[in-house]
């Protein structure tokens, strides 16, 4: 057994290698481009975890969590594209480095790579995992969408918008532990549970990213504060404040949005703390992640193989083991 | 057996469904708009006829068929994007009717639905399938990225220009027609050679659309006559007349790409003509068509079942059967 960190390091090993042709060189060189930026890698690392809650791991494991990885960077350089975002992490995206052509052709090339590491898995659960691997890649999708949409919406139910995070985050992160553990040979009740617990997992996350965006400690965040509040994105913390504020509050926060003053940040943040948001969001966060430890507590194995689950759990929302 | 005229007719009645859930509508409906402008659906077509040139048709080939033709919507939708073409079909294009984002992302779930009919073929040669189908997928965007790169070439080899028409185009015919192969249990070389058909077919049937864009009856060819020479395009034709102009003919070629005069289509016609590129692209048509058809007779199965082939062949390359 391994724990997160470790298996972190070994599948940062496996995966830096060059996985696309020479040629077309404007193909395939903005592929390994983007590739390089590098990323926590947490997806392909919760198969490897999935698989080893269970059994050895086996090489399929790698070929597959190859194959999330892959297909999260291609949503990553078409999303860049539909948010016309010209950095990530630091560097430059794809379609800013190159161009829109460029980048809408090589994240095609991308998806179909990551297909031909699934193709390379054992027959015996291939038509399985191929089965879920699309059904979760439509859901991202289908999230992405939603996420658009909501954009041009003036309000969105907190129901819609938890929906569209089980979909455009979640259901990835969910769908690499249960591969895993059908590479692990898991039975029909555990894949459930571990499935749940990222689907969880991953709402938890993403309300502790939005609180962050509000609340955080810039220098630990890593990421200025605000930042959703200027590009009036409809955060878990926005869409509560919208729901529980008084008349007074809302007129604010509608003036504030068609405005944009300066001081738009602080004057929202004023709101959010006056309506409660911050303590709102916390226990909305500790509920998902209650939801999703007892899915793992309810999965048939020793608690001692639980372990690096629990401890990448503890790792993402932040919490000391 | 069926008919070449049959397949199609069957293959249609199976098409025409609903491919897609209702929501988000932003997402699925642009994908089923695009697939009900229709198209000649000559590729699925070939899978059934690979398939029924040894066995029965498998209902798995109505599967592959199915995604077969969604992938190739899909590169159409995303292709679209790229050259910015505004109609298709006299329809409009997914990026002009909606808009850019929701045709990049419905183009993106397209390629994701036509693997998830893969995912339903039979486990035995479902790997073996799914290989093939991501080399020809990742094979056809090194053909389209080649096609753009050339646009801004000043000239290009006739073998490189051959080479991407192969990966472009040829390739897809090729694969669809081999899936069909290994579905009705066709030994390695049958496969192979039918494989080979469908490539030199492919090619010579791009040479024959070079040559009607020039020479073609513009009530036959549905199109406008010259439009490739408008737009500055590196066929068969231009490569071939720029590869044996004389020191002249090469200048009033520069000189009518640079300066796009009104009557550009006539001239260059004349220089085709003094060239004599018309019969050397018959020629070169007639190569690879029978370079095809030698493929088709080396296939060991008796002569009867290779009618609809040979239909088939002759109705692409526009000959009396």
């Amino acid at each position: 057994m391994h724990s997160f960190k470790e298996l972190s390091q070994l599948f940062s090993k496996h995966f830096e290698q060059n996985h696309f042709p020479a040629q077309p060189v404007n193909l395939y060189e903005p592929c390994q481009y983007f590739l390089q930026i590098g990323g926590k890698r947490i997806r392909p690392v919760l198969t490897l975890l999935g698989n080893e809650l269970f059994a050895e791991i086996n090489q399929d494991a790698y070929a597959v969590a190859t194959a999330i990885e892959l297909f999260h960077n291609f949503t990553l350089i078409h999303d860049d594209m539909m948010d016309a975002a010209s950095l990530r992490r630091g560097m430059q995206t794809v379609h800013t480095k190159y161009n829109s052509n460029i980048a809408l052709l090589s994240g095609d090339v991308m998806l179909i790579k990551a297909y031909d590491y699934i193709a390379k898995i054992h027959p015996d659960y291939l038509a399985r995992i191929l089965t879920l691997f699309n059904k979760t890649a439509a859901e991202v999708c289908e999230g992405q969408q939603m996420d658009m949409d909501f954009e041009q919406q003036e309000t969105v139910l907190l129901e819609d918008y938890i929906k569209m995070i089980g979909l455009k985050t979640s259901v990835l992160l969910a769908a690499a532990l249960q591969i895993g553990a059908i590479i692990g040979g898991a039975s029909e009740g555990n894949c459930n549970h571990l499935y749940q617990f990222g689907l969880n997992l991953g709402i938890a996350f993403q309300i502790q990213d939005d609180y962050l965006d509000a609340f955080g400690d810039p220098e630990k965040f890593g990421k200025e504060i605000g930042g959703d509040i200027k590009q009036n994105k409809k955060t878990f913390l926005f869409l509560h404040a919208l729901d529980i504020a008084n008349a007074d509050q809302k007129k604010q926060i509608e003036h504030l949005i068609s405005t944009n003053p300066n001081n738009k940040v602080d004057q929202m943040l004023s709101i959010f703390e006056a309506c409660n948001v911050g303590d709102w969001a916390n226990e909305l966060k500790e509920k998902y992640f209650q939801a999703a430890m007892k899915h793992l507590d309810d999965i048939a194995v020793t608690s001692m193989r639980k372990k690096p689950l629990v401890e990448l759990a503890n790792f993402l929302i932040e919490r000391e083991s």
